[in-house]
């Protein structure tokens, strides 16, 4: 019988489908030094009891309590993380006027690297305690801090994929905000990458570099060119807005002569490890594109509602067989936390299957068969989010990364109202998905290690 | 110079209108034996240091610490009290399967007390943890079970408004779960106002009963008309749902062969005490008479992009000048939290004025001047609900209950982005609105007593 460097007996809930949910009652899951879920055993099978015997009386064994369980680590496709700074406010305008008005003199400061540490470490700490494992970061365009931010994520143990920002266009940003030129853009961008590869090496969790262009109407050809080429000379992750808004949308139309998608592709913006946030107005060929080049969907469904103008239509995409996670957008949406953002990707799938505006007839209100299950959204804060990255993460299975949370429903000052200790566990996971806020969460594994704690 | 019962320095933020919030920086809120606010003392006024020293030096006194913010506590228009237990399940069906699958064979449990305690005790605590001071109940059908509510919020200091259920048509109502008949459920209902007025006689923030049909569908004329004659008689607030869904909606105009709202006037049923959950499909002249009559909308924006089919347009009927405030409609919505309510509020609002198929054209998405600030949410939680009431609270105002919550900004656990102590207090207004959680809620007051605290 092997000897794992960690075994932890609870009761588990992970993805098999975006459909279908696994309940693992009971299991011991057997952690390797690497952080790797070696083997998951059930029960039932002959050597339960000799793992549990064989580890009980060392630090290698958990039990998670009763009342508790455990749940895949959030994967968050969408952070700004400066944007931290101005969570909960600015809400009030349409994107265009939002990045000018609030965004760039805010992302402006972070030329001051104490002024960066502040924040960054505030919004690590915070995505950690809201259960949220591994994080895709948009930064600024100032190289230090972003290196910054993944020396905190690489410090702090969140797997953090963190892009510092390009928006070279002198037209359409701001003098004090912007990369001086292409060239610059690319020379630093190539800086970046090699200085996060180098931090890797010493990062069990992971850290990585992500090939950013802001969008395209913030940057020159030559920059998405340049950009393009650059991810594959390093086979990094590459993430951009995409068709957020319709003024996005018809900007790019207007410039490139097609969609966001198509003009993106030409530039070699679309691989496997692509994440293109929002999304809203692909048309059935941009989606077939993004299936086909296995470019993912970051969602965001709460920041959706005040800048994209519409709801992604996620059931039809999953369909068609587009991968898709879920972003906060910090941001353009408020809460850090993806309970947050799973509830609201159900909430405005109902709202887009039913319609919104009640003086129109039922039938033409919305877009049937749009609904998602609180189950199929916990999937997009999970597995979908590590199929995006192309990463071994966000399930709970044999060959994936340790990165969990466990929550507790008997939480004296918040108790979810479980009554029965022979209630449904799936009635369970519903409440807890429902229900869960950070302070249930108390604790949070990445690659197997305990990154944030409450006692 | 007056000597107070309690004297509160501190900051608080409270609706001046609809889409006006007052900021009043360390302002003394000076209380009365009755828990009433008597009077609020700006720095600028001469007395206020005087005031500050008669107190300071007694129990009389509570300084709201650094970082700390008063509001004043929630007003939930709608929630099923039994439901709680269900709280988080059970969303994946329409309303009419979903009262018979899982509601009505939840509530028929409470006709087992000690059953009832358990969740009742469980719900008022929950609320009150969430800040909500002043909650208007549905029970079920069981008079002694909905008594035992009423109990239960004078006990832990909740102003209940508790309404036992009416719904006595065999027709529509399974045998196990409704009253005998109309005569037996106005003579319940009678007894039932009756022994919550007693208890309110020792209750200080008051108790209060109310007149509660189900929902048209679930009752006889007889008993309709029967209710409106007890409400009259008792001068009692009166609840039900109205016009929730397209088939509740459908469903009264075949049997009344009119729109809810005028066969509920028809009823005795809207008068300046009335409150209709829901409301999502009244028409222009459906509003007028709410307005007309005083009959305010208890708006649920969670449950209703479950059960509702539309989302509602409160910036229009709020012009119209109908009264709204906020709901959770526990377990219709899953969340016991206003804030969460107040963030769907603006959400719901934003995706009703864009429309959410972005295959439509822009213009005829969604439907113009529909959005909502975070300051219109914060009226329909506080003082839209007081006023939809009738009672003098939800405003932190001389005249008004000091009900407050006290929300702390610089939790260790949970620290909110204000990172500059002169942040101006209109974005700290907008993070506290929507990244307060329960456990940022330090302590929650009802009538100038303390009811929830955390340490
Ligand atoms: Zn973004
Ligand atoms: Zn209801």
């Amino acid at each position: 019988m092997s000897v794992y460097t960690m075994v932890v007996q609870g009761t588990a809930f992970t993805s098999r489908t975006p459909k279908d949910v696994d309940i693992l009652r009971n299991h011991l899951f057997c952690i390797n030094e690497a952080g790797v879920i070696a083997r998951i055993v059930s029960p039932e099978e002959q050597d339960y009891e000799a793992i549990v015997e064989a580890h009980r009386s060392s630090l290698r064994f958990k039990k998670v309590a009763d009342g508790q369980y455990l749940l895949p680590g959030f994967v968050d496709l969408h952070v700004h993380a400066p944007q931290w700074a101005q969570s909960g406010t600015a809400l009030d305008i349409p994107l265009y006027d939002w990045l000018n008005t609030y965004t760039f003199p805010l992302e402006a400061k972070f030329a001051d690297l104490a002024f960066a540490r502040t924040v960054y470490e505030d919004v690590v700490d915070t995505l950690l305690a809201n259960g949220t494992t591994t994080v895709l970061y948009f930064a600024t365009v100032h190289k230090e801090a972003s290196l910054l931010l993944a020396e905190i994520c690489a410090a702090k143990g969140q797997r953090g994929l963190v892009g510092k920002v390009v928006m070279d266009d002198p037209e359409q940003n701001p003098d004090y905000y912007r990369d001086a030129d292409a060239e610059s853009a690319i020379r630093d961008t190539e800086a970046f990458i090699l200085a996060v590869k180098k931090l890797a090496e010493t990062t069990k969790q992971g850290v990585y570099p992500v090939v950013t262009p802001r969008f395209i109407p913030s940057c020159t050809d030559e920059a998405l060119k340049g950009l393009g080429e650059l991810a594959a000379k390093h086979d990094t992750h590459i993430q951009s807005h995409c068709s957020e808004s319709d003024w996005a949308h018809g900007y790019v139309r207007e410039r490139c002569g097609k969609h966001d998608a198509f003009a993106l592709h030409d530039f070699g913006l679309l691989t496997e490890k692509s994440v293109m946030a929002h999304s809203n107005f692909l048309s059935e060929d941009d989606a077939a594109l993004f299936a086909e080049t296995g470019t993912a969907i970051g969602h965001c469904p709460i920041s959706n509602a005040y800048f994209a103008n519409s709801v992604l239509p996620v059931a039809r995409w999953l369909d068609k067989g587009v991968e898709i996670g879920l972003g906060t957008d910090l941001s353009g949406g408020f809460s850090p936390s993806l309970y947050d953002g799973a509830r609201q990707a159900v909430i405005s799938s109902r709202m887009l299957e039913d319609g919104v505006n009640g003086k129109l007839p039922t039938a033409e209100r919305g877009l049937p068969e749009s609904r998602l299950t609180i189950s199929e959204a916990f999937y997009l804060a999970t597995a979908g989010g590590g199929e995006s990255l192309s990463l071994p993460i966000g399930r709970l299975e044999a060959g994936y990364a340790f990165d969990a949370q466990v929550v507790d429903s008997r939480l004296e000052a918040a108790k979810l109202p479980v009554y029965s200790s022979d209630e449904s566990l799936e009635d369970v996971f519903q409440k807890l998905l429902y229900l869960v806020r950070p302070e249930h969460i108390r604790e949070v594994w990445v690659q197997g290690e305990l990154v944030h704690k409450r006692n």
